[in-house]
């Protein structure tokens, strides 16, 4: 979309903040009862009564986080909402609005913004959010996006890293390391294409990584399903940072220990093919790849026969006590100390 | 302090992200009793009963917002934090909580951060303020701060920009035009160091220019002065792109006109004399000026006795019907369109 230099495309100075923030949002309609007042004002007012309120935020950076080569710029937007989404389902909660704040380098044109703002308007829609603020400037080198995600949850609902209990059974949704491999293929590609640009790559076999790492969805769908299964985890997390940083952090913050059983873990046969491909470990993929959005959780043993057999959640191994440490129990039955090689956004 | 090159610097990747979160935020104290949770999980957890929720979000880029140069990295972090709150306390709400989100290039050193996060710190304690949460990451090139604050507000006390009433007076707070100057006396003075980096600046004459330039306070004092003088504003907006924009806003919201006195419009004597000094119009200054983040607001006729003489607001206009237009009266007692040449940050 950028590099289209076919069309004639709009400067974003030409309308001015205000008159661009007006132009971006004016398909977003209000879907939440607590938003009383959402863009155009000096703050967004909610009515969150009952409830107590989720916050979160993060930062997405051009360069850091994401290539503009490969991930196309509504896909970014919607991302950008999941990785948010993510962390307020992550607390048992219901995301219900976002502020969006945008810094945009002069080489972006507004068609590029508006189809920026096509991908959020759409995790908007999908996920009944509603967009109340933000910030939009220009920077002086590349894209970077600031969301922050307000949530609401009942107090007795809430769920948090620190409550893990000795005898608690592991639980993750979906499968792993699918969105890393993702970023491997479409990173191949991209130096596939600089030798030679004419090559038209076959991407069927990866057509779920690609997904993955393109368009993660953040497991709203699990906090439905855990309601109406009656389950209320007793710690969760989501997986951005890959598999075995999040164990630690539940295990770190409970106090507890924990044993997780290679065998257990849910892979696509995408992802064991293509780490056949690429000659990489798939165990080391799931646990260190990250991006997954995915939801790391625990549940008390007499909780298992309501998740038996849910082709959503997979059991993955138990909380034992904190002395006998964070462990991978591998294929072998060998014990291995688990430790964190997750994503380091501060290494880059 | 970035530039000091006697010092055993610490880069901040040795720590990790989450070693760096847990270093930088451990000074901070748990302050307002809605904060369940703050930093430490994918959410913050609020409990904020039988109020509504502010929500506000400002992003601030080095190069864009902001010069290093002349900006000590504690008071941009103290300043970053008074432009969210402003917002919060322009509702007529309190700022209770913010979450802060930044990147850092790797000429950043831990030392510099921490310097930053002083002056965050020294913000949330004067203010009263809770840091819940945030997201720190790399940038490629420079200094970016994204702050989100939260506040509360009674349903029958939040006071927005779009309800002003034909008749009702116009109110602003302190003085205008004073953080302008400021930084066109620390332009000048960056100018003057780097053809002769010897040069020993005198800025007593500047010293209230320089302070309101680079330590703005957001006027929380204002929002208790009006609950005490049992006044509630029929609009309100804070000063932050200049006088002019501001007034623009409420009245083309409000769907009224204005008549804004310029012989009333409250000057600092420092802010006069630099005016002459630099051949600058001070009502322009005022009026464009921008980053005064005092508030500006209306009022009905009869709470003016309730007003009178404090010397801290000012009555500078009065609303008029829509089709009068948003007018200047000039000292020569003339009327001029008012427009707006506020600060325009996607043009920089």
């Amino acid at each position: 979309m950028i590099e289209d230099k076919n069309k004639t495309l709009t400067s974003i100075s030409e309308l001015g903040e205000f008159g661009l923030i007006k132009h971006l949002t004016k398909n977003f309609k209000i879907q939440q009862k607590s938003t009383i007042k959402g863009v155009g004002d000096d703050a967004a007012v909610l009515n969150i009564t009952k409830k107590q309120v989720l916050v979160t935020t993060d930062l997405l950076i051009e360069g850091v986080h994401f290539d503009l080569s490969y991930m196309p710029l509504k896909h970014l937007g919607y991302k950008a909402v999941m990785v948010n989404l993510s962390d307020v389902y992550a607390m048992n909660g219901n995301a219900t609005q976002i502020t969006v704040s945008l810094a945009v380098s002069n080489r972006f044109s507004l068609e590029a913004i508006e189809e920026l703002y096509e991908g959020i308007h759409l995790a908007c829609v999908t996920y009944g959010i509603d967009l109340v603020g933000g910030d939009t400037t220009s920077s002086t080198k590349g894209l970077l996006i600031s969301i922050t995600a307000i949530g609401e949850v009942k107090k007795e609902d809430v769920v948090y890293r620190n409550t893990a209990k000795e005898g608690d059974l592991l639980v993750v949704t979906g499968d792993l390391g699918a969105a890393y491999l993702g970023l491997q293929v479409l990173e191949r590609e991209k130096q596939v294409f600089e030798v030679n640009p004419n090559s038209q790559p076959d991407l069927t076999n990866y057509s779920y990584l690609i997904e993955r790492q393109l368009k993660p969805e953040a497991r709203k769908d699990i906090i439905k399903l855990l309601k109406d299964l009656k389950v209320k985890p007793t710690a969760m997390i989501d997986v951005s940072d890959g598999l075995s940083s999040e164990i630690l952090h539940i295990c770190k913050q409970s106090k507890v220990g924990c044993d997780l059983y290679e065998e257990k873990i849910p892979l696509d046969p995408q992802v064991i093919s293509t780490c056949e491909e690429f000659d990489l470990n798939s165990t080391t993929i799931a646990l260190s790849g990250g991006e997954d959005y995915e939801l790391l959780f625990t549940i008390s043993q007499e909780d298992f026969p309501k998740i038996k057999g849910n082709p959503h959640l997979t059991v993955i191994g138990h909380i034992t006590e904190e002395n006998m440490g964070v462990n991978l129990v591998t294929r072998a039955n060998q014990k291995i100390i688990l430790t964190a090689q997750g994503w380091n956004a501060l290494a880059k």
